[in-house]
C-alpha cells in the first residue's frame, strides 16, 4: 500500500468557476454543473519525478497515485487495472498515409472496458470516506466494471438496470456478486432513481458524470498512452463519445501532464460519434450548446440521448484543436470486422466507432503524413457478440472427407 | 527482436524414447507417441541468467526465449501474450485454512485464454520453417487464438470446426479474418480431416497432442508463476484437464527450472476433471492406461473422449506427486459463481472446474495448513455466458419510483 501526503485538491465547477473544499465530498455543483477536481501542480512536482518513475515497470493505474483524489492505494493491487499494452500497427499506418498507428487496448483490462478505470479509483475513494455501498445506473461495462471490483476490494455494489436489458449483461453483473435492481422503465428512470437513492441513503455514487472521481479514473489512460510513448504526445487521438467522460478524462490526464511538465502538448482529440447518436459532434458542429437527441446506434455503449459530461466532453476537443466526426452503424460494423482482422483486437461496436472514425479522417485527408495516431479500443466485443455476427457470413460446410473439403478450400485459400 | 544462438534441441518420443532431431521438423514418432522436446539446459545456464532476467519488467512469453524452441522472437511483441497477473487472495485462504492462495489469470492474454501461449510460438515456429498457413481444427479456445494472432503476425489461419459449433464461437473466428471450413461431422471428424490436409499440403499444424510445440508455449505460465513468486515452487497447482496439455505443459515448466538449478522442487500437480469427461484421472485411479469415455460435460474446453495429450498428463501428475480429483457438473457452476463473487475473476466453466477441485480438496484435508496453492485461471467466461447464466436468478424488477424500490432494496441489502 502506498500513502500520499498532500495539500488535498479543491473542487470546481466547470459552468459557473465556483470552488467547493473536497471535504464534504459532493457530487455537482449549486448552480447544476458538473464539478472538476484541481491539484496543486508546484506540490506534486514537487514530491514526485519522472525520472524516478520511468525506473519502475507500468503495473497498473496505482502507480499515477499523486495525481489521484486520494490518498492512498488499495492493499492488493495485482488484479491490474490499467497498466494495458499500447500496439504500434506500421503497415496500417503505411497503408493510410501516415506516421505510425497505435492502439490502446483497453479490453485487456479485468472486466474487459476501460471503465474498470474508475470504478478501480472510485471503490478506494468510497473506501477512504467510510461507504461501503456504491451504486450505479448502467446496463453495460460500468455495471459490469463496479460488480467485478467490487468483488475483488470487497466492498458491495448497487447495480439498477432496466429490466429491458440483455440477460447476458445482466448475467454477468450477478455473476460478480453485485445486487441487482432491475427497474421497469428506461436508462433515465433508472439513473435517477439511483441518484435519488445515493442522496436519501448516503451511498456512493459510480454514475458517470454526477462523480468527478470517474474522470479522475480515466485519465490515467492518458498518462499511461503519454509514458508509453517515452512523454511525446501523439498528434491525434480517437475517442468513442456517448457520454463524454472518457474523452473528457483523456484531456484531463495531457492537461495534467502538461502542467507538471512532463510533455509539450496536448494531442488533438478527436470525439467520434455515431450518426444516431450525435449530441456532442452536433454541438462542436454549430459551435453552440448540447441539445439532446433520441438515440439509436447499434453501438449501445455510446448510445446516449443527454450527455451526462457534455460540457467536459466540448472543452476536451475545443481546448485541444481536435474535432468531431460521425460514422453510421453499416460504417462500424465494417470497421469492427476491419479492426479485428488486421490489428487482431476484437472490440465492441462503440470501439469500432472510434476506428471508423480514424479510417474516416485518413480518408478525408484530416491526418498529415507525420501524424502518430492513437485509437482507444474501450472494450471487448466478446461482450457483444450478436452486433458481431450480424457483419460475417458463415461458409456452407463441408463432408468429413478430403475430396469434399478440397473442392470448398480452393475458393478459401488463395 | 531477439535472437538466441544455440545449439537446437532435440525431439524424444514420450512413450519409446526414441531420439529425433528437430530438422526436418516432425509431429510424431513412428510408435505413435507424441514426442517432447529435449533441451540443453548446461549451455542454456552458461548463456542465460536468472540475475539478468530478474531486472526487466515482464512484458510476454518472449522473455524464456532460450527455453522455446525457436531462434527468434516476432518483431512487435506487444500484443503482450502471457505476463498474466497472478493474484493473492489472502483471506480465501485463510477460511480454508491453508497458507495462501494464488490465481494465474490467463483470460487477460490477447483472445481471452491460455492458448495464446502456444499459438503466439507456433506461429514464430511456423515462420521459421517458412509456412505460412496454419491449420487447427477446434471449436474454441484454440481456435480465437490462432485466427487472433494469425490476424497479428499477419499469417494465414485455417479453422476446422463441427458445423453444430455454437455462432458465437464461429463468429470471433471469423471476425479475426480467418478462413473457417465447416465440417459436417463431429469433432473428431473434423481433427482427422485437418490432419489429412496438414499431411498432404504440407500446412503447420497447431493441433494440440500432435505438435510438441503446443507445450513448449503453455510452459511459460509455469515460467511466470515461478518468477512472480520469486523462484519459491508454490505446493500445489490446480489445472483443469481435457487433452491433457495444459498440465503437461505446466510440468515441462517447472522441470525445466528445475533443471536449471532456477527452483527447488517441481510444484504437485493435481488433475481436475469433470466426472463426465475423466479418461485422465481414472487411468491416474487405476494405475493403468488411459481408456476413451464417452465424455459430457458443461465444461465444454475439457470436453474429450480420448485425450490427445493423455500420457504427458500421467506422467506429469506421477513425476510431481500430484493427484487426480473429479468434480460434477453442479459443482462447477457453484464453484464458477463461487470464484466470480469471490476472486472477481469470471472464468469459463472449465477454469471453475479447477477452482471446484481445490474447493474439494480443502474440504477432504488434501491441502496442509502451510500450503500455498495455485489454481489456473485458463479462458474467460464471457465466451459462455448461457452456462453462466444457468446459474443465477435474476430478481423481479421494481417500479422506477423510490417506494417500489425500498420494498426490493430490504431483502437484498442487509
Amino acid at each position: 500500500m502506498d500513502r500520499i501526503d498532500r495539500k488535498l485538491s479543491n473542487l470546481t465547477c466547470i459552468q459557473c468557476r465556483e470552488e467547493y473544499p473536497v471535504q464534504p465530498f459532493r457530487y455537482t455543483c449549486d448552480c447544476g454543473g458538473n464539478l472538476d477536481y484541481v491539484f496543486d501542480y508546484d506540490y506534486i512536482n514537487s514530491i514526485w519525478k519522472k525520472e524516478n518513475l520511468d525506473k519502475t515497470a507500468m503495473d497498473s493505474v496505482w502507480r499515477y497515485l499523486p495525481l489521484l483524489p486520494v490518498n492512498e492505494s488499495p492493499e492488493n493491487i495485482n488484479i491490474r487495472v490499467g497498466a494495458t499494452p499500447l500496439i504500434e500497427f506500421p503497415n496500417i499506418a503505411k497503408e493510410l498515409h501516415f506516421n505510425q498507428l497505435y492502439i490502446k487496448d483497453d479490453t485487456r483490462n479485468p472486466s474487459g472496458s476501460l471503465k474498470d478505470r474508475a470504478s478501480e479509483i472510485a471503490i478506494q475513494h468510497a473506501k477512504e470516506l467510510g461507504d461501503n455501498l456504491l451504486i450505479a445506473a448502467s446496463t453495460g461495462n460500468a455495471a459490469a466494471s463496479l460488480a467485478c471490483l467490487s468483488a475483488f476490494h470487497g466492498v458491495k455494489a448497487l447495480i439498477l438496470a432496466p429490466d429491458s436489458a440483455p440477460i447476458a449483461k445482466l448475467t454477468q453483473i450477478l455473476q460478480y456478486g453485485a445486487k441487482l435492481l432491475p427497474v421497469n422503465g428506461s436508462y433515465d428512470d433508472a439513473f435517477d432513481l439511483s441518484f435519488e437513492l445515493t442522496k436519501r441513503y448516503g451511498w456512493y455514487s459510480r454514475n458517470t458524470g454526477i462523480n468527478p472521481v470517474m474522470s479522475e479514473g480515466k485519465k490515467t489512460i492518458a498518462f499511461e498512452i503519454a509514458e508509453q510513448l517515452n512523454w511525446i504526445s501523439p498528434d491525434q487521438i480517437y475517442v468513442p463519445v456517448g457520454d463524454g467522460c472518457i474523452i473528457g478524462a483523456v484531456y484531463k490526464g495531457f492537461y495534467d501532464l502538461l502542467k507538471l511538465g512532463w510533455i509539450s502538448k496536448i494531442p488533438a482529440l478527436v470525439a467520434v460519434q455515431s450518426e444516431n447518436s450525435a449530441a456532442v459532434v452536433n454541438a462542436l458542429e454549430s459551435g453552440g450548446e448540447i441539445i439532446p437527441v433520441k438515440s439509436n446506434t447499434i453501438a449501445d455503449s455510446i448510445s446516449v440521448d443527454l450527455p451526462r459530461d457534455g460540457e467536459k466532453a466540448l472543452a476536451a476537443v475545443r481546448h485541444s484543436n481536435g474535432f468531431g466526426i460521425l460514422v453510421s452503424d453499416e460504417e462500424i460494423l465494417q470497421a469492427q470486422l476491419i479492426m479485428s482482422s488486421s490489428t487482431s483486437i476484437f472490440c465492441e461496436p462503440a470501439s469500432a466507432a472510434a476506428y471508423a472514425g480514424m479510417l474516416k479522417a485518413a480518408k478525408e485527408n484530416r491526418i498529415s503524413n507525420l501524424d502518430n495516431i492513437v485509437v482507444l479500443a474501450t472494450g471487448t466485443g466478446l461482450k457483444d457478440i450478436s452486433s458481431a455476427a450480424k457483419n460475417v457470413q458463415i461458409p456452407v460446410s463441408v463432408s468429413p472427407n478430403i475430396e469434399s473439403a478440397e473442392k470448398s478450400l480452393k475458393e478459401l485459400i488463395h
